[in-house]
């Protein structure tokens, strides 16, 4: 494609940072002496829209301004004239999404949803940006609570790798659903990002991840305004954009006014629309705070104006400098239409999806129940009501409990960042989502059909892609991620961003703990734990067994407001009598009870329970009377009543807890009254000699509690003081 | 540069995987037919080479032989041709430094290291790969502190950032030291990745860098085989690798038989390392497991091969199938010059030392204390005695107390993730870290001298490329980093590399806590504390005025085994009386005692202190005898006495502690009995807002300690139950 907008035009408005712009000038060899094509109209509402972006800002005294206003036509082009979508339906299934990657540029969203006439973003609205309000809808960065924003953004190369998400989203409902002369979901993806997008190392998965999966249904548009925080971009960043998207498979579209040339901005965008193979960059050169008294400059970036500046671009633009808030009636009227078209296009979506239901009822009875977004009601009888006696693996477990979920259930998108081998999720029926134009070694076809994800070593945009998945329409595809639970920090940030926006994401860790063995301290997570039980909305799971491991899977299901991690083990453990699968949604529950008063509560997790339960038996034979507990997630006990708690940890009665889990102590106090956790990194041994060197042998194991009851009953430990045993 | 090998020759020896070697003589247009030029010599070296390999894996039935023995000819290249290093004096200043990114193969290295001289490397050491010794040196992945392994490597794509940092250290040292005629630092920095480094997002911000500062010491080597764990590579990476290079700066040379051709590949390495202007990658075509029933395969990675597969692979290779561990004597005698070799390297080298010393006394003396590492005698002395006494932020008493420090001292090298307005490191007589031949918009100029390091927006790459550099020579450079705290989350897989190897590392984050208000809830970290509280060898300080930051800079100085991470506020904090910044070291002291049994001890940290200095003085208007403690730290107070811990907190008295600190609760139940902590994400309101939003008004903060004193009192909260106020 490489097609390049011949006719530039650069507008001599305000003043512009001179560096900048004589460097773009001089690189991209435009004349700025041309004449602008710019229309009366389009120039009131490009200078319309700065000034209230710089009024926004000017009210608290607070704001990231520069940005916004660069980028003001770029946002006439997508809101007036390119992008499909309803401001009073806006959840419509098949609207075209936009995400903002660069999320510090908020007002510019706001401002366009205001402008486009969302509802919710009324003048009042738009006001509290950065007010004492906490309902306002204009926080510091755009979030998914409110109407017409996708996906909360902020932590940058975030956004874009949501965007591949939901435009795979899209390829693969259409690959799904779609049949001739039926295109009931054929909507685009758009996404703006800044510099920072392209730094990022999340940003540069999605890059090569999409160009990789052809994903022509997604236009990426960069702000090339060459200014960060610190300064010039050429700082930080010499590559060649261009070329380092074409290495990748993309196709690039050049825009070099991208202040002013409305026109020529949506003549590129619906150029990049019509791409037939492969995603678009539309390298768009913008200047930062244009029209401002620091165009062009870093300090635009994230702080507002002074006053006088905004008094005196307001001169400049023949708006009264002592007025604020001013949209002319004109620019009202330009904007008018938005609304009475969405509601056409949905009307026509609405038609066209009546004769699809009668033309193909039990496609469309799907598709329908698929936009419902509910579970399927039969999808827990495939869940095996029994497992293998025999010692297995947790991993393994969870492969017999979801491989025949995801087999029969279309709404699961199932991905691995390269452990196929390790994971056990790959169902004997699945098929790759890839272009079907690949022809690859892989030993599953591929096709956009395909619920099977071959992610590449990209943990991060492994978790943030599913994010864009989940967020596309909640319930519509429950995207279920999986490595190695130590690479779960790789991809932590995109984690935490699903738990902020209660996205179903179901992440399937395996190898956790010591108990992975021979790949060593680098691999055996023995503090990341503390990080997943610490973060809010999300679930942290450790199955004891494959009992547990059904109800893990259950529970992370039936959870449709968040992301889980199902903690599980490479090797093989015991399967014990009294767990019990309904139970894992209490969090934790008694193991083995005893009568009367307690000397010692055994806490079990994970890959350890086994441990608890041996070492409970040991104390008995030493005459202590000894309960087991086996607790596999934090937060969902947390969630139960003071009483449930306390008739499981009975520590209430003087029975002190002791846990066994070979990870740090940190999180542990609250429940126990000492551990056998990790105070070091781990070890590279196999799995039983790694876990004999960290001293989680049964004898030595109950010989330390027996100590400990010993010292407690001494006063040499007091209550309330956590002992690491 | 470009160049590229134009003699490829392909060997049949053993079987080749069909599908891989297929698609290379394709696309390569390779002729398999040609005559090898294969000497008799190296070809016995590589045949003992793989079969050693593969008996390694066979003996503990455990292991990752593929990529090891698919690289021996790259590996006899490097170790016998090209690096310039002493076995017996591994830690020679001026030794070329290899990085083995792809961590996985590490017993590449590790017989690569027995073959040439090191003595800790022995026979006996290599056999103990997977064994039952936990004194082994032979872990599954290179651990960084065996002779002769620069760093920790396995999870993927950090060892290419480290070799970033390493190739830094030696331009940054090399401008610093080296005069007209002695080049005291001119070493190299040599590379493996795999396919894996190519894909993850951290792997692509170091490209990214490394081709921005034409670090053209650095060469990478691409181990090309094409297999990942699932598969081919072209299921999920089909970027043109050496256009993605050559977009970021960087010269590709292409070798096109990996496997045989040792002159090709050494002719190819010592190209690049001439290289005056760029990195190179150094592009190499091999397979995996070549030699083997399982050549080419996914299979051959990360699993031992059949018995009788090794011994098939052993006749076909004119070896005894019945006998393991074989090196003929002729292979010994192929490596055995390498130590004298060293030594005659170090020699020479110390010669030019010695005659530099001469030449420049001073500079020679600066030279030699640099290499012993340790800090310079007077550096504390630059801490200001006192700060200004209003409401100052910590993140500005951070630049009081770190600037003058680090302007003064050479060993500190300063970066951000494009934060520097935010960081407040910028000292004024600061020159950043560039190539000099760049013309950037940048404030300050830049050469290779510069200790001030712009990064971009990579917080990952940051973090990675500091612990190179740290790694370097321990002790020679500090780095700093900063950033905002919450993308210490991006970091975060870095910043436990460095816990893990002990380097010091001080990372500066600002904007902890909600207190930094309008960013909103992706940018309040109020979950991360508690990763970093329960990683192993990190202090994560948070000081709570002005005082405690001196003490939280000396302290993290002064650490010289291990990463700190100082957490400062956005917003200007309240001066305290009592902090005393020595205590600090402490993790946690008492800052408002009271005589006699107290009703409640308050803990204060970081930004929040001043709540709870101002909450204990509302509840003693109410009577309650209160104390207060301030908590920095959590490592450093558990590595304080039991008495002094007691006598801090003094819970074993009876007295319930209550913290206040807007993260979440998991980690102080440790500490304490109640906390006013988060029980969700943030909230995008401004400072003042946000705090109030969250209950953290100082009224209401001690009208719910007063009641949950009561509550304890009538058992409606039992002692062991930690309270969230």
């Amino acid at each position: 494609m490489a097609a390049v907008q011949q006719a530039p035009h650069i507008q001599g408005h305000g003043s512009y940072g001179k560096n900048v712009t004589d460097a773009l000038l001089q690189e991209e060899k435009i004349e700025s002496s041309s004449v602008a094509k710019l229309s009366k109209e389009h120039d009131l509402v490009l200078k319309t829209f700065r000034v209230l972006i710089a009024d926004l800002c000017a009210q608290y005294k607070a704001g990231h301004p520069g940005g916004a206003m660069g980028m003001a036509a770029i946002g006439v082009a997508l809101w007036k004239y390119v992008m499909r979508y309803s401001p009073t339906q806006s959840n419509w299934f098949n609207r075209d999404r936009f995400v903002l990657s660069n999320g510090h540029t908020c007002l510019f969203q706001y401002t366009f949803l205001h402008l486009a006439g969302y509802p919710a973003f009324d003048f009042d609205m738009l006001k509290t940006y950065h007010s004492e309000k906490p309902e306002s809808l204009c926080p510091g960065h755009p979030e998914i609570e409110a109407d017409g924003i996708e996906v909360t953004t902020g932590p940058l190369g975030q956004g874009i790798t949501n965007a591949v998400g939901l435009a795979m989203a899209t390829k693969h409902l259409a690959a799904k659903y779609n049949t001739d002369g039926f295109d009931v979901v054929n909507n685009h993806t758009w996404c703006m990002i800044g510099d920072a997008c392209l730094q990022e190392g999340v940003g540069q998965e999605a890059i090569s991840l999409a160009g990789h999966w052809k994903l022509n249904n997604l236009t990426v548009i960069y702000d090339n305004n060459q200014i960060t925080c610190d300064g010039s971009v050429d700082m930080t960043n010499t590559e060649d954009i261009n070329a380092r998207f074409r290495a990748a498979n993309w196709d690039i579209i050049d825009v070099y006014d991208g202040c002013f040339n409305v026109d020529g901005i949506v003549e590129a965008l619906k150029k990049a629309k019509q791409s037939r193979e492969k995603p678009v960059l539309v390298n768009i050169r913008t200047i930062i705070g244009v029209g401002s008294a620091v165009a062009g400059k870093a300090i635009s970036h994230g702080a507002p104006f002074q006053a006088d500046d905004v008094q005196q671009m307001k001169r400049a633009y023949d708006f009264d400098p002592d007025q604020t808030f001013v949209v002319p009636q004109s620019v009202r009227e330009f904007f008018a239409d938005i609304p009475s078209r969405g509601k056409e296009y949905v009307k026509e979506w609405d038609e066209l999806v009546a004769s699809y239901s009668r033309a193909h009822p039990k496609l469309a009875a799907e598709f329908q129940s698929r936009r419902d977004g509910k579970l399927p009601t039969n999808w827990e009888a495939a869940i095996p009501t029994s497992f293998p006696s025999e010692d297995t693996p947790s991993r393994k477990a969870s492969g017999l409990t979801i491989q025949p979920i995801a087999a029969a259930h279309p709404q699961f998108l199932i991905g691995t960042a390269d452990l196929s081998p390790s994971v056990n999720l790959l169902y004997p029926s699945a098929v790759a989502f890839q272009n079907p134009s690949l022809r690859t070694s892989c030993e599953i076809n591929g096709d956009y059909t395909g619920r099977y994800i071959h992610y590449g070593i990209r943990e991060h945009a492994m978790a943030a892609i599913s994010n864009g998945l989940a967020a596309y329409n909640p319930g519509t595809i429950i995207p279920v991620t999986s490595s190695f639970f130590m690479f779960y920090l790789y991809a932590a940030p995109a984690v935490r961003m699903g738990a902020l926006q209660k996205l179903q994401v179901i992440h399937l860790a395996t190898h956790d703990s010591i108990g992975l063995g021979e790949d060593g301290p680098t691999h055996q997570p023995i503090e990341l734990a503390a990080l997943y039980r610490a973060m809010p909305e999300l679930l942290y799971i450790r199955p004891g067994d494959s009992e547990e491991v059904a109800g893990a899977w259950s529970t992370a299901i039936k959870y449709r407001h968040g992301p889980s991690i199902i903690s599980t083990s490479r090797h093989a453990l015991k399967q014990q009598k009294t767990t019990r699968r309904e139970k894992v949604a209490l969090g934790a529950y008694v193991l083995e009870e005893c009568e009367g008063k307690a000397d010692v509560t055994m806490i079990g997790v994970g890959a350890e329970l086994n441990f608890a339960v041996d070492v409970a038996a040991k104390l008995r034979e030493k005459g202590l009377k000894t309960r087991v507990v086996s607790f596999p997630c934090h937060r969902l006990f947390e969630q139960q009543s003071v009483q449930y708690k306390r008739q499981v940890l009975r520590r209430h009665e003087g029975t002190p807890a002791v846990v066994i889990e070979p990870y740090s102590a940190l999180e542990w106090a609250r429940y126990a009254d000492a551990g056998i956790n990790m105070k070091t990194f781990g070890h590279s041994l196999t799995n039983q000699y790694v876990y004999k060197h960290f001293g989680y042998e049964v004898g030595s194991m109950a010989e330390r509690v027996e100590k400990f009851l010993a010292d407690r009953k001494s006063e040499r430990i007091l209550p309330g003081e956590y002992a690491e045993l």
